[in-house]
């Protein structure tokens, strides 16, 4: 019997990472990574106790050895399954602070969540991506979460625009090495509040001023399911009533 | 009983306009819109003779009387339906000269259908699906196909490349005025050769190298299915194989 | 004796086109082209009476026949000097209005002055500019004048953000059509409000707060006079002040 | 007597950043940063033997500790001095790698090189600037210098793109916060091999394919020299035969 093919996600907490978990779980068995076990045991619990195959693992994807053994543990316990996605959609790095202000440690904080995260994350994921593509009923798929200071450095964002536009970069890079290959890379760009438990207290002058999770978690599936003829690279998400 | 909602689809030819129609035929009827009414005719009676409802008016959309007239029949014909969707998909202008041989009239022509062209469309299509705004399952949604010459002007695509970049200003500047107001306006970038009639003799090394009209039509379907709280503005959409 | 080259500027004003003027009849012979000769009237006198030379012709841009009018005078006044810059900086169609206000005349008049006007200032100019190569001592220069509007379509900005872009599209074209061939195509973005006569009642917290046009005039000598081993294509400038 | 003013300029070998030092030794005591003395030694001893003044200092631009020393000994030489502008030209992180063969070490590399070093010298940088407003003929310049790769993540630049995307993040965000109180931060992207000894291998079909450092060099000093009504941020330079 084949096994049911895998979806990692790096980066889930209560808010968007979840709903990705949750999105995916309906075909896949998910492997979910954040540092704080309290980030994920929530959603890993309500996937199988709803019929569906989840699992987390502490990880801390800004140290290669904490994402190498993430993935070593991932491939032991599912020898034979294939990694049909892998979402990067870790947060931190976020600071906003006068550059005056800003410490040597924030920006190496930065960096290191989203730069050296997403490169470790991706050392992992890709080579795993290519052994999938035969069994993939989808192109197997890479996706990577962006902000809007991925392509905008704003006063007080130096530390966090850095660390995205260097994950956004990565991310093109990925994809016109790893696309003519079978492999679809993508970023989003998500330009807006998003409606997590963290920002609940934040009030707008509209009550559905702020990004659905759960709609995100439909563009990620909807990026995978797309055919290989027909890849979208990049997507900016951002609520109706956002200025842009 | 309440009447079928439309989908009013401008530039319609045996390709990506007739899978977009296709698509949304399935839940709107549809009114295509081209020049030549041979252009529409198989994809409306395809359409009509499956179960759904199409009608085609042949319609130049660089010129506003014929704009005001196709959607005068469509109001006429379909008074009490609302307009859920609108795509703004007419080809036209592609020229690739030298500047030195480019005329004015390569120069006009483009502007004509790409950029008056999409002018036209928005100017009727606009205040109507603001008036379905309380209706529609989805909120109604504009759409207008761009082209890798949206966003570079490359060497002897002066006329092409312009009325492309004017188009998708066009769509920035409505989805910044009407996206808070709760009408969708999204803009793609196709870059790529489109895999329709016209292109079968293009042989590329790989087979699946052009884009699917199909799958470009599920990408329109799912921009026109996003909730107002997390609106995608562009999508770009390529071949896995080319290069960019 | 040869004759001293020439420069010709369209679109000059008492602001930022005088002042073009002004820098580039310090080296050669100036034609400056506006609707209005009130317009040029004045910097001509004064470049006249301050030992320069300069003429100035009633051009519209957007209307071919008095494109081609003015450059056949040009070269029946002086025919035997080369063409060593062209500056395109006509204002024209900027109109700030709701989409729903606006009418197809600004959006025509919009296209015409900025897009058309463009191309039928260029495909006199190039030529011209192909022909001064071996005689100029620096790279002949084609300078196009931008705005915020040529890179974002902001709400009600759809005629006037059309119109630049397109103007950009077309001078990206040219630049890497006749790069190549050693013409230097440029285009610069004036992102803030100029300090000319019809904005010095706008009065900013900070005094000042806009754009010189003697240092936009500097800065197209600038770009004029790079050598082509190093091309500048796009230069931004803007107050220190400004947002963006 | 007031002391001349200073130009720190990190990342000096025999080409651009050499280039620049002569250009701003013009008009500024210099002090230029490397690793290596052997880089920086011979446009030391030139710029002193020719009349100028100018200091090397062996720094590691991606080790905070040995740039606070290296400010810290240009304040003990230099107590008097106002920094008017200091210039990031590192070179290093360039790696041309498959991401399957690009090490945790190259990608570290790159980011310590760009976006590190960057954020050191800025941190020095910035409030020297912030200081020697009043005393400059010229707003206080930090002039960053990027690449290709600053704006196009290619195949097989993930490192070298990560690290320019994440300095021109930090750029653009400095420019944001500091412009406004005076200093102007700007950002090069220079598109083209340059012509400097390594690269003088490198035959073309046009033997003037190369950017040339002197004219580069020209360049910031036009941007130093702008007024602060008239600030450029972005600098795009290219050989004319440059593809782009």
């Amino acid at each position: 019997m084949a096994s049911k093919a895998l979806a990692i996600i790096a980066g889930v907490g209560p808010g968007t990472g979840a709903s990705i978990a949750r999105k995916f779980s309906r075909t896949y068995s998910v492997v979910v990574l954040a540092r704080n076990p309290d980030s994920y045991n929530p959603v890993v619990q309500e996937i199988n106790s709803s019929g569906g195959q989840a699992i987390g693992i502490s990880t801390d994807v800004s140290d290669s050895k904490s994402v190498n053994a993430a993935f070593d543990k991932v491939q032991a316990q599912y020898p034979s399954s294939k990694v049909a996605a892998a979402v990067f959609n870790s947060g931190g790095g976020l600071v906003i602070k006068s550059f005056l202000e800003l410490t040597e440690e924030d920006y190496s904080t930065a960096l290191g969540s989203q730069a050296h995260g997403a490169f470790n994350f991706a050392k992992r994921a890709i080579p795993l991506l290519l052994q999938a593509r035969e069994s993939s009923n989808y192109p197997p798929t890479l996706i990577f979460t962006g902000a809007t200071a991925s392509i905008k450095g704003s006063a007080k964002f130096a530390a966090f625009a850095s660390s995205k536009f260097a994950l956004r970069a990565l991310a093109q890079s990925l994809a016109r090495e790893f696309g003519p290959q079978g492999v679809h890379v993508s970023h989003t760009i998500l330009d807006g509040v998003i409606d997590i438990p963290r920002t609940k207290a934040w009030v707008f002058e509209h009550e559905d001023a702020k990004l659905s999770p759960d709609a995100i978690a439909d563009s990620y599936w909807y990026l995978h399911t797309q055919p290989r003829t027909t890849f979208a690279f990049e997507l900016d998400l951002r609520p109706y009533i956002e200025k842009w």
